[in-house]
């Protein structure tokens, strides 16, 4: 008899735009869950919804395992943890795991500005590029966040040893940081950006985002 | 030897302005917590700031329970879930309960037409006031939420017989159709905001936010 087929899905939709794409995706390489990705068209409308940066969509990422729907990336975290309890998605200490959700939180719910002033595009490299005000101070605010983590939890992930939920919601910030060549003065906060990029996981999806062919032509952003 | 002090506290800020205060303190009382209520002044950056619908504020809701803070509300449920399994903050079907957690999700980050053309006002009542279309659009797909959730889980709240994270999560918006005067059409969803408006929980609190005094006169909203 065939092996059975692999029947959890994880919908994404740009490689190479599409932040929360990113996080679903790294959430489920962390917890070691095996799944199939389901690429949206940028054409489909959750697809561009998500890309216009107007909100994470109902549709990408979308986690289907077991029966079960599961879209919002902190949900799909959540349950990831319940499905993999010994991934470590989250801190086993429960102050630190408390401390892992609220700045997960703070990622999911704010940096507005940072968000839309400097999009995720793992294609794109603007020397020079003038970071905003409202977008810097964004950016000093997780700065201070992963300051505090590296120092507390002692790195070289934001929680300690391995890689976990907090490190799939800021990665696609380290790929700000180098797409609008934001210079990183703290020492912790820099090699955390290293430590993030040489993941095998961020290899791999960075791989695919800069084979991934231009589709859209007219991405008007809208706020 | 007096009774050994009260030293769970959660942060608010405006009874009568603060969605986000509202959903922190209603998940305390769901999860059968006792604590001490911090009022922010209305002249506290956090308060302002939340208040301003800028981001729920690292401030506002803020619990601090046995040496543990947690900020953000989700995080503060989760939290509360932890320490107090058995109040039901969450579904106990595991399909179910990643059904809540995604709405939840979309709420505490999306809605944001929503959220800033119709904030929380509980001492006000505009009758016949003119909903613009994209703040509509939020209102039908918060209806076409709890419609479904109704409809699959039987109600009277969300997940069926006790009110859970996100009957939490979305009691402001109820308040803001009642505010507005949004008509709710479907009998079910009017039910269910009469449902959250009966609480007593609800009751309290409005109490308290109609006997707030007014100290903030210059609530200059930024977009």
């Amino acid at each position: 008899m065939p092996n059975a087929p692999v029947t959890t899905t994880l919908t994404l939709s740009s490689k190479n735009y599409s932040s929360w794409s990113l996080r679903g995706w790294l959430l489920a390489r962390f917890a070691g869950l095996p799944f199939e990705e389901v690429l949206l068209s940028p054409d489909d409308p959750g697809a561009k919804a998500e890309m216009l940066l107007l909100a994470p969509s109902i549709l990408v990422p979308c986690l289907r395992h077991q029966g079960v729907q599961v879209w919002d990336t902190l949900a799909i975290a959540e349950y990831l943890n319940e499905v993999k309890p010994k991934a470590g998605l989250l801190p086993a200490d429960r102050a630190a795991r408390a401390h892992c959700r609220a700045i997960c939180g703070e990622m999911h719910s704010g940096f507005t500005s940072l968000r839309s002033a400097l999009p995720m595009n793992l294609k794109g490299h603007f020397k020079g590029y003038k970071v905003w005000s409202r977008a810097q101070a964004d950016i000093d605010h997780v700065l201070a966040i992963w300051q505090d983590c590296l120092g507390r939890y002692g790195g070289p992930f934001l929680f300690g040893e391995q890689p976990c939920m907090a490190d799939a919601m800021y990665a696609p910030v380290v790929t700000r940081l180098r797409t609008y060549d934001v210079k990183v003065k703290n020492a912790a906060c820099a090699a955390y950006c290293d430590t993030i990029a040489s993941l095998p996981e961020m290899k791999e999806w960075t791989a695919a985002a800069l084979l991934e062919p231009e589709a859209i032509d007219e991405l008007e952003v809208e706020f």
